[in-house]
């Protein structure tokens, strides 16, 4: 917190931004440097007033061998937090450098669910290192938590509740937290759970509420409006969206019996919600969901290439529809001049059709109810920005190569080929989705594949037959 | 809440999440029956379980048409923050339906920074109508929210704060907290926020602790470790990543003189980091970032067109490279079959650098400290790949069309393109940054640009010189 006072007395509100967020240049060259001249005095002086969430991005922005050497130097100063905030890559990396000893004292700091989080991705040698670093009573909760599906709500939520029995007033509620030991409560918390006498959560009340209301006061009546049950089978993208759709705030979950065996709060529902989108954003750009920047050369290469395998082959498939007209080329080189036109363009109006419907899919906006409308929609843009540009490229054609015919050609494989990338880009999605694929995944690909191959054949094919 | 009640009682966890996620169909058939037949009765009783937030998702999967007459019928029920939940295109036709004294209810009920992100959308006119309908004080709040730039976290704060000196105890809080009128309190609120003398920010304590400390025990000994402060005007994607990066539950906001004048709390850092993805991912595919799936056919078409035009501009580009190798390719046929692939090839490996990178950057992760060795990995990882398909490719070139020189000549287009991709997907959107250009906007199209251009110049160049 320091720090935080210290920069606002020094700095405007503008320096103040770059110096909390943005790991200045300075201090790394300066940490660097504290590193290689083996000071580790200086070392922890530096880094005492960041984050841990800063470290671990400065881990992350390093070479892995001034990571090394910085890791193995800073040595028992390096906390637990900073290892859930790494990237998986780099924390393995981090675990097998630090001595077992600090690596034991970093996991007893943490909560079970974060014990959770940082193990989940880990080899299993180093689950077992952590597992074993871990006190009797943690070691169970993490092992019952893994038991759960991965991603899923189980793995998600904190195992500590603060629950009400349906009977109690605010005075029986405040006399119960104040005497509960610290321990047995959450690191952070912000609403009790009324439970019925099952343990099947029937509300939510805020400390706020409670905090204001008479002793005698029953907690019944302080029910929040809104209150969403999760069940620890749950996605936890589905968790992500509920929290982000309701304004959820914390939301207990439940086991398959309806019973409260945890709680869910916001942060880590946006931190969820976070990872998906950059999962989405990834994938549809073909890369693997899970790349990060730390990645080295061999992964990248190794994520990367099983897209550009797929895209080959549809490139391929392309060039056999061109090679079908390998005569009219001959003939008529001005076809291979613009061929790629048509193509692209169909190629970006299908992925722009593409990414809103992902994203509507994603987002759950695009349902039965409206999925023809969507779909005529999009045709309809197609139909009409193709008209525009098909005026446009009649023209260009006209011009370039002085042949109205050839003008007319491409004025229509292009009207042909949008409203066909309107019809892929939302129809593709829909039906991956429907059949259990992750339309961000692979819809990419099958939507270049149709709007190259109707791209190259509509405007190769019409050629064919009206210039030849 | 009743509903989760009920459906905790006689459903499965599993068709539970299916039931209070997605608004099922039958709900919106019987629904949109009931509107046909004027049963109002029948209609309130079936939106009365729904969430805002549902049913503003359902009025944006309906029709025109379909909304309006559901708007009137539902008339005094409608609630502002059905307002507040609705995509910007929608809520000016809702608000045009409503009548003056149901909207001027509906935003009563609002809190002041609900009414600013309800009202900093709409058109002046309505604008207006909603500022009238406010009570004095909330007009006052809202209209001075409204005089910090937009997409500033002055908009996105709630003007009610709960501050404590320094000096307070426990109890001092708590029975201030008690006296306050209900009115002068935030609707929820999570943190008390402790201030100097000067009403300057200097830590957070959480109402867990508050309530389980004794009386005596003074605030300064409670404070939270992490503790951010955000300057009104800070960008409201920077407060998002700091929520996410820091883990906030909420953050105390000052004016351009330290001061506190609210507070933001996390489930708006959500919403916001939720649209800044939004609108980072539709960028990237070329769509306009405000885009929804309920614009109009016309609104679609003209966020649209911008773009494709972009890509005409640069798919004209390419055709021009191509067209200086006309001759060429009237002597050998196959560079027209074959010169897609090298093209799509280098489009497909540019976009996945330019998308990690544009994450990276938006998540400050690309940094002065480790841009050469991301742009060099990615240059490497152009090159590997390139390699691997130049192999496939020379291959395949021989194969189909029994020339070793034309497989050579694929080949080496193939990882000449591959490296440029590399560096281009990396320096393109790093360029941007640097010139204040929103890198997911603008990248795509020069990139594209730079592989298609390179693509088919290496390729035919190469060919041109080799074959000929």
């Amino acid at each position: 917190m320091l720090d935080q006072v210290e920069a606002t007395e020094t700095a405007s509100p503008e320096d103040e931004k770059d110096q909390s967020y943005l790991l200045d240049q300075k201090t790394v060259a300066a940490i660097l440097y504290a590193v290689e001249i083996d000071d580790r005095e200086q070392l922890v002086e530096l880094m005492e007033p960041l984050h841990a969430a800063d470290i671990a991005d400065l881990l992350e922005q390093i070479s892995s061998f001034e990571r090394m050497r910085l890791v193995r130097l800073y040595d028992r100063e390096f906390d637990g937090e900073i290892l859930s905030e790494l990237d998986e890559s780099i924390r393995e990396e981090v675990i097998a450098v630090l001595t077992p000893q600090v690596l034991s004292e970093a996991v007893r700091e943490l909560d079970s669910d974060d014990v959770v989080d940082l193990i989940e991705d880990l080899e299993e040698d180093q689950q077992e290192t952590i597992l074993k670093a871990l006190e009797e009573s943690d070691r169970a909760a993490v092992q019952q938590a893994l038991s759960w599906p991965e991603y899923s709500a189980g793995r998600l939520m904190q195992r500590e509740v603060v629950a009400a029995p349906e009977h109690w007033n605010v005075g029986q509620a405040i006399d119960y937290l104040r005497a509960t030991p610290e321990d047995d409560l959450p690191a952070q918390f912000y609403h009790l759970v009324m439970v019925d006498p099952r343990f099947h959560p029937v509300g939510n009340i805020t400390l706020g509420k409670l905090m204001r209301s008479k002793r005698a006061t029953p907690l019944k009546d302080l029910l929040e409006d809104t209150f969403r049950i999760i069940p620890a089978s749950q996605d936890e993208g589905d968790v992500a969206y509920a929290f982000n759709q309701y304004h959820l705030i914390s939301a207990p979950v439940v086991d398959d019996e309806g019973r409260l065996i945890g709680v869910i709060t916001i942060d880590d529902a946006m931190a969820v919600l976070d990872e998906e989108h950059e999962e989405d954003i990834l994938r549809l750009a073909g890369v693997d969901g899970e790349s990060t920047l730390s990645d080295s050369v061999r992964a990248t290469t190794r994520r990367r290439l099983p897209w550009l395998a797929v895209n080959l082959g549809t490139a391929i498939a392309a060039s056999i529809v061109i090679s079908l007209f390998e005569d009219a080329i001959a003939q008529v080189v001005a076809l291979a001049v613009l061929m790629p036109i048509v193509a692209s363009m169909g190629g970006n109006a299908g992925t722009q059709s593409l990414t809103v419907a992902v994203r509507a899919i994603a987002t759950k906006d695009l349902t039965g109810s409206n999925v023809w409308r969507v779909i005529r929609r999009e045709c309809l843009v197609g139909l009409i920005n193709g008209a525009v540009f098909a005026v446009v490229m009649g023209i260009v054609g006209i011009i370039w190569f002085g042949s109205p015919a050839l003008g007319y050609v491409i004025a229509v494989a292009m009207v042909v080929n949008m409203v066909v990338a309107g019809l892929a880009g939302t129809g593709i999605p829909i039906i991956l989705e429907r059949i259990g694929v992750d339309p961000a995944l692979a819809s990419g690909a099958f939507v270049t594949t149709v709007t190259d191959v109707v791209g190259f054949f509509a405007f190769l094919g019409l050629a064919a037959a009206v210039l030849l």
